[in-house]
């Protein structure tokens, strides 16, 4: 391992994140808040670490394979998140700082679980550096620093590799730098997009801001305590609704509609299995919910948002699906497994996934039948090489077993079965809101430390797929080359 | 496909199934029952039927493939199930032939859930035929066909692969037949040992014959309506508890013991982990129910017959473990997972998958970490074949899959989801009983009909291990070679 390269691409993540807190400075200076100091000091702790990292590294981009990657990304989140919690926790807001790192860890990887009980009374400069955690998030850290770095020395797609979601990563164009800047560069118009169409329904400044990031990162901090259901409003419901589903589609996508290939973007198999599992979700839960709205389209408008919420795992809620019947609840359930597309801000296991597992089912299944056959699975009229349909089913496996480990390690806590296992779900899918005392109205203030520091660990193994994280504790990753 | 040699085969399981009905027949002399009819009629049917099939067909081994030997199989069960079931149904001890379709199935596939409210009541020949249906399920009827033919003409390997579980079959000799009596013959063994153990122990002789097929099955049917704890012996449950056990270890270490390779099989790395699972299972529960019973060898030997009962599949209670504390409750879930090992009677997916899927989780990340890395995985000291891993992995994906749509399924039925889901986890892993209304005091009959099919479903793709079952639905098997 090269950990010279590591500690100076931590340095640089730490003086990006420095940068990045400034917003929240502004924020506070208009809003007069106390908060103010609460931002100066981590801004200043950050800058004093990060040129520290940065000086005593000597790096060399020759020495920087897959697994310092793996652990550049892995470390350097970690590190975000220690830094990133301390305004939460010097404003004196949380109760303790495994609650303010909770908070945090929970906005860095979108899931948007929170540990407050009453969001209202927060200072604005608080709420606004929350959902900006979301947005920072979403795309990634690291893809931002590639795209704001002025050369990169160093081979970044390892990086680009281990922090981006997805069983593999087509890059956009040739040079990995003008990648990040792309995707960036659609991210943010996308957000203005989303902030003006909120303002133009009549949100004031301030609450088109921070919901459009937390809808951007599909992350899901809300700023009011009954959260979107709070603004009572159709339009914005269908506005964030369809921005979610936009956010859970494959950034690639867009990028083939911006060069004018729009007829490859709509042949995605993805992009088509998204929208189909969508459209059954929505029609069934409509009926299923149907007996407990006064229409079919109430349901129907219910059914929408939380489907599309759950499903981008972005976490905002109009309605407390805790009461709806289970067949609706089992649903939501599996849509949180599945995720939204790969290469978007979302969670989950991803549609790529699936669609993969599923194809590889029926393959070895024909190969049961007919030993001799020869079979491959493919995407998009393209054949996905072995290694990745291993990796894919073995990631399975490994998503299984971290879900059996935290629940079991949850259920030590004074709750139910149930909500120990939807709160493991709602983290590591990096969803937000589980069922019972977590669900939509509920929150994970009640758990104790050490199950937070489980859920903790939980949303980082499933904001960065497993891998980098399982690096970080693989011995065999620390040995010298 | 080669319908000519399934029919054939189908042909000899009905005679094979009318001789093993006849038991029943001189039980209900013994006990001068009215049911006596209800088992004359099936073993007419089944000569009839079975003798037609077999004139019908015209077998030619020469065209025997591997999926004719998974369709022959799994139509079998199907059949077996659907003529085994006319007992229950003709003496009227069932609602509806639904309940009994659910109740045979659950027999052969050695499951145990059952539809009946008070089995005391029944009369002892459907008692027996209930619980020596386990026995049947548990080595296989096919195996029990191979070991009874007077010779095979056919390529019957197809056939114990497709019948037995586990991710591969070692034949014991070189000869399939030679194997299947050798496997009938230690089960046969052992079950007498258990029925003169439990004789010694004071249970009369009726019930020490059916607790012990349901014992070697790991079938779980008792025909108390408190199961085991009926009878309040603590030398009985130690017994029943290690006999369990014993019936979830690959048999193929068994006969490694009777020719004296005593050593090599201790050295199994596969029952080292069963061993090693059951012994943390049984200090973590005795440690976390002690507070509910008066001493800590009170809570441990109510801890060990749990954990026996579940991890083999078995499913006999002596404790309503709905009544302990969750974390209990999640490690007796995730035993209902693993189960026992490959080649036993018993159920789940088995130590041996569990095995190699976390070997292979390894090796993936040592792929992740080194890419140029070359990796194997090894079982035993032997190396396990890519195909067979692979094979292993698409098989947990699977599983996933059908838990997903059967809880799913079920969920639109009255019950709560946690109530749905540990019927399907029950059902499909061949245990019996679950959680909350299917909990060790509850029972099936409260489903509606198109429930109890989803689950019948779930018990026969769960005891011949889903692709079997697979290729009978799957169109492409059903063309012609």
């Amino acid at each position: 391992m090269n950990l010279s390269n590591i500690s100076n691409i931590i340095g640089r993540v730490l003086l990006v994140c420095a940068i990045l807190m400034l917003p929240c400075v502004i924020v506070a200076l208009i809003y007069k808040e106390d908060a103010l100091i609460s931002f100066l000091i981590p801004i200043s702790l950050m800058v004093i670490t990060g040129l520290m990292l940065i000086k005593i590294s000597k790096p060399d981009s020759r020495f920087f394979f897959a697994k310092d990657g793996l652990i550049a990304v892995a470390l350097s989140w970690i590190v975000l998140s220690i830094f990133g919690a301390l305004p939460l926790y010097i404003s004196g807001t949380t109760a303790s700082y495994v609650d303010a790192l909770f908070e945090t860890v929970s906005g860095f990887t979108t899931t948007g679980a929170t540990i407050y009980t009453n969001v209202e009374i927060l200072p604005k400069s608080i709420l606004f550096w929350r959902s900006f955690t979301h947005w920072i998030g979403g795309m990634g850290v690291l893809v931002f620093l590639l795209a704001v770095l002025p050369k990169t020395e160093m081979s970044m797609m390892h990086i680009l590799k281990a922090e981006s979601p997805g069983p593999k990563v087509g890059k956009l164009v040739s040079k990995t730098r003008s990648s990040a800047r792309i995707l960036y560069g659609i991210y943010m118009t996308m957000t203005v997009i989303l902030i003006v169409l909120l303002l133009l329904g009549g949100m004031p400044l301030f609450d088109s801001v921070v919901n459009a990031f937390a809808t951007a990162g599909t992350g899901g901090f809300g700023i009011l305590n009954t959260s979107i259901a709070g603004y009572n409003s159709l339009y914005c419901e269908i506005v964030i609704g369809v921005f979610m589903l936009l956010f859970g589609i494959n950034f690639n996508l867009f990028y083939l509609v911006i060069i004018g290939q729009f007829g490859r973007a709509l042949k995605s198999e993805e992009l088509r299995t998204y929208l189909a599992i969508i459209i059954s979700a929505i029609l069934l839960i409509a009926w299923d919910i149907s007996s407990i709205y006064e229409s079919f389209g109430e349901s129907l408008r219910y059914s929408f948002f939380q489907v599309s919420s759950i499903i981008t795992t972005t976490g905002f809620a109009t309605a407390d699906f805790n009461l709806w019947p289970s067949f609706s609840k089992i649903i939501l359930l599996l849509l949180m497994f599945i995720g939204s597309c790969a290469g978007s801000t979302g969670g989950g296991i991803k549609i790529a996934r699936i669609v993969i597992i599923a194809k590889n089912v029926k393959n070895t299944l024909k190969k049961v039948i007919s030993p001799r056959a020869v079979t491959s699975v493919s995407l998009d009229s393209e054949i996905v090489d072995e290694k990745t349909v291993k990796t894919v089913s073995t990631y399975l496996c490994a998503y299984v077993f971290i879900i059996c480990v935290s629940t079991l390690a949850l259920s030590l806590d004074r709750y139910n079965g149930v909500t120990s296992f939807s709160a493991v779900m709602a983290c590591f899918n990096n969803i937000g809101p589980g069922l019972n005392e977590v669900g939509p109205v509920g929150n994970f203030s009640g758990f104790s430390p050490f199950s937070k520091i489980v859920l903790i660990f939980d949303m980082l193994f499933g904001r960065l797929e497993i891998f980098p994280m399982m690096t970080l504790f693989s011995l065999s990753a620390w040995k010298k080359n």
